[in-house]
């Protein structure tokens, strides 16, 4: 049988692809290796997501609550509990794409696929020592923490010492001491769970900040707040060597030795291309990725790339619309990815979030704009719900006053920031934003106020 | 003096007309006899969202961290310090108003107006006993709870056993039972504090369902889910006499007696019109409030009313609007207002927040429109934060796919929706929203999940 489609890989992409394409009623084999739901479902996301929920009820009995009349203090949380949530939310979301790949009649195949070539009828993949052909592929093959050529890592990850997001996730025993190799969202998410648990958390950066591409205001604010609650932060700091327990670490200080329980490995992340055998089609690779076009077109006609693999923006929710687009795009649609407004989100506590661009990034394109930055009191809910809080909002307009990019330090910043978004797709202006009416009271407010204070 | 604006009332809508004229350097007066912030600010949508999110912390401690592998259940909640949180955070709130109204050169008189005629150079208004002239004036006098003519109401009221939110937000201690007449946005909110904290609560409704306009489904469902918390609920039964702290009811199984500590009387409320001598300018009243158009004009050129004494939609954030249409169109600016996005939430836990149409209003207008609904469990971050939370989220398309209406029964709905006012408001179709990239995982999802269902 000839497929209409072969999707390699079983993660947001490669299922948001298989259930769109299912939907449009192409015959669909998903090839997936591991566990349906990918890196996000099973080992990223959605595990860290249920993990910090429970270290924000800690936290706030533990922690906050006497600020409102509730007295809490008492509370203890139970980290193997906490795990063995988790692994039940997580078994449940892989049935649930499970249950939606058979609603839309997509065939599963639970081994790894590699490309065999192409024949007259499509392209050949073999799994399970199985080949199929389909008409059209699209790879959504993932990526992999990246384990860095330090020195001795590669044994302390033998030994269990050093962990990547996928091991962290499965410790039943919250560790003493953790270092955190790389202050970006994975490594700021795990510092701050068991820092909330009562673990002891560095992090090491080798750039001068966390946070990645967040702005950079937000990120030195989040650090404030991480510091105050106990966490170090050893940033413009290179690891240099690991032996055991102890890593190697050199910074403007010169050379020194940390040693801790564990180590997590949160460095960045590599595509999974190796296994696909792409010479098989002369698929192309850049430094491991497969390039795509705003299509999600690979140099090979008929065979995409979403999600992760592409290497643009490795985020679950890019790969859902990068698989629209896709499908859209073999099914004759009128379809294009847009990277202009891909929300991003660190679920510490509090939360940041943010959309397009940011003052960093709209200096280096060389853009006209102006920063409208307003601090959440600005909105009584903040001022009811956050004793305390210096949480702010930012706004970048172009020169026609479009809103191009928003961030919010403070929660629930993460379930906000999507307004933005369509703000930012839709190019609104803050002439046509100050037209919608937000419910009071909300934190959300906040951006209609900044909406008007430029009126 | 001549003033170019005189604003009669500082809530939101009033203080919101003086900052946005200050801010267009017209000279402004501001009236208000109270507080500045009006009920709004003083004892409505911010006292109850103190006590509120208290009563939230308290409840995830008590009830709910245990399913997340937290243990809080000695938790205990202090009223009396809950009241004294709220007592702060309205002084902030209130000072942030004067600091506002500063900053916008709007002078304040501590008095009540009334209006005393109009000469040539504008109308006179008299507060405190001085006379003040204004070219234009904007009634922003809001509203005050309705004590309907129960007999013995107002002798309970006298004798503080009957309270409305006013009285009852000051309350030092809980009580130990408590009736709330009227299962609308206000009974709702301050049912669910009280029965967080241990008061026994009986909500009377003379509808056949609580949340008034609400969409009736969701308001079932939070009306089962407070029962499961104890909470009584009576529908269709009217109260018929008030005996001290006895409530008369009757309903269809006849007429019973009810009895409580307290009663709270949240049944509607009045338009604040009998203070302000509208015959001496023949400024026209229907049923006590002050009719306008979409400009925010009344009857008598140069008079404009907003917020709650307009009698249209009795909402802190819908006055804001009006405030800002009110100040634009003086100013000579095209401005109209619209009230086909108003969102609207109950605060209570869960939270029911909509905007635009509902199944029922959509229906009684005979538009043709179809319903989306999906359970909050579609969004993975759901499952995560709410152990067998049942919530869901309804979308009203019309013929074109276009969004009319949406409404969420879950957290965090009010700090959503704002994102689908936007969508209501400039008419975005599905396929416009499929393009808009929301970030994972998050409860908001839910919102695109739904769009792309459709798609």
């Amino acid at each position: 049988m000839v497929y209409d489609l072969l999707i390699i890989g079983g993660g947001p992409a490669g299922y948001r692809a298989a259930e769109r394409a299912g939907h449009k009623k192409m015959s669909v084999v998903l090839f997936e290796e591991r566990s349906l739901g990918g890196v996000c479902l099973n080992e990223g996301c959605m595990p860290t997501k249920t993990l910090l929920y429970s270290a924000k009820l800690y936290d706030y009995a533990k922690g906050g609550a006497h600020k409102y009349g509730v007295d809490a203090s008492n509370a203890t949380i139970d980290h193997a509990a906490v795990v063995a949530r988790k692994d039940k939310v997580v078994k449940m979301l892989v049935s649930g794409v499970a249950a939606q790949m058979k609603g839309a009649k997509v065939e599963v195949v639970s081994a790894s696929a590699k490309f065999t070539g192409k024949s007259a009828e499509g392209f050949t993949v073999e799994a399970a020592g199985k080949s199929y052909t389909g008409k059209k592929v699209i790879i959504a093959s993932g990526s992999t923490a990246a384990v860095p050529p330090i020195p001795g890592l590669k044994d302390a990850v033998a030994a269990g010492i050093a962990l990547t997001n996928r091991e962290i996730l499965a410790l039943k025993e919250a560790p003493k001491s953790l270092i955190v190799l790389g202050g970006g969202v994975i490594g700021l998410e795990m510092a701050s769970y068991f820092n909330s648990i009562g673990t002891e958390v560095t992090v090491v950066e080798m750039m001068d900040k966390i946070g990645g591409p967040t702005d950079t205001e937000m990120c030195k604010y989040l650090q404030e707040l991480y510091t105050q609650k106990g966490v170090k932060f050893l940033l413009s700091t290179k690891a240099v060597s690991v032996n055991g327990n102890k890593l190697g670490i050199e910074n403007a200080s010169g050379k020194s030795e940390l040693s801790a329980d564990k180590i997590l490995v949160a460095v960045g992340r590599r595509a999974n291309t190796a296994a696909l055998n792409c010479d098989a089609i002369n698929l192309y690779t850049e430094r491991g990725a497969i390039p795509t076009d705003d299509h999600m077109r690979t140099n090979i006609p008929g065979v995409y790339a979403v999600g992760d693999v592409n290497g643009k923006s490795m985020l679950a929710h890019t790969a859902y619309r990068e698989a629209e687009v896709a499908v859209n795009v073999i099914a004759g649609e009128e379809d294009r990815m847009s990277y202009s407004a891909i929300p991003s989100v660190i679920y510490t506590n509090p939360e940041l979030a943010s959309v397009g661009e940011t003052e960093e990034t709209a200096k280096a394109k060389g853009l006209k704009f102006r920063v409208v930055k307003l601090p959440l009191t600005f909105a009584g809910r903040y001022i009811a719900e956050n004793e305390g809080g210096k949480g702010f909002m930012k706004m970048i307009l172009d020169e026609n006053d479009i809103l191009i990019g928003a961030a919010i330090a403070g929660n629930p910043g993460s379930e906000m920031i999507f307004g933005m978004a369509i703000a930012v797709e839709k190019h609104l202006s803050c002439k046509a934003l100050s037209k919608v009416v937000f419910p009071h009271p909300t934190v959300g407010e906040i951006f209609r106020e900044a909406v008007i204070s430029q009126i």
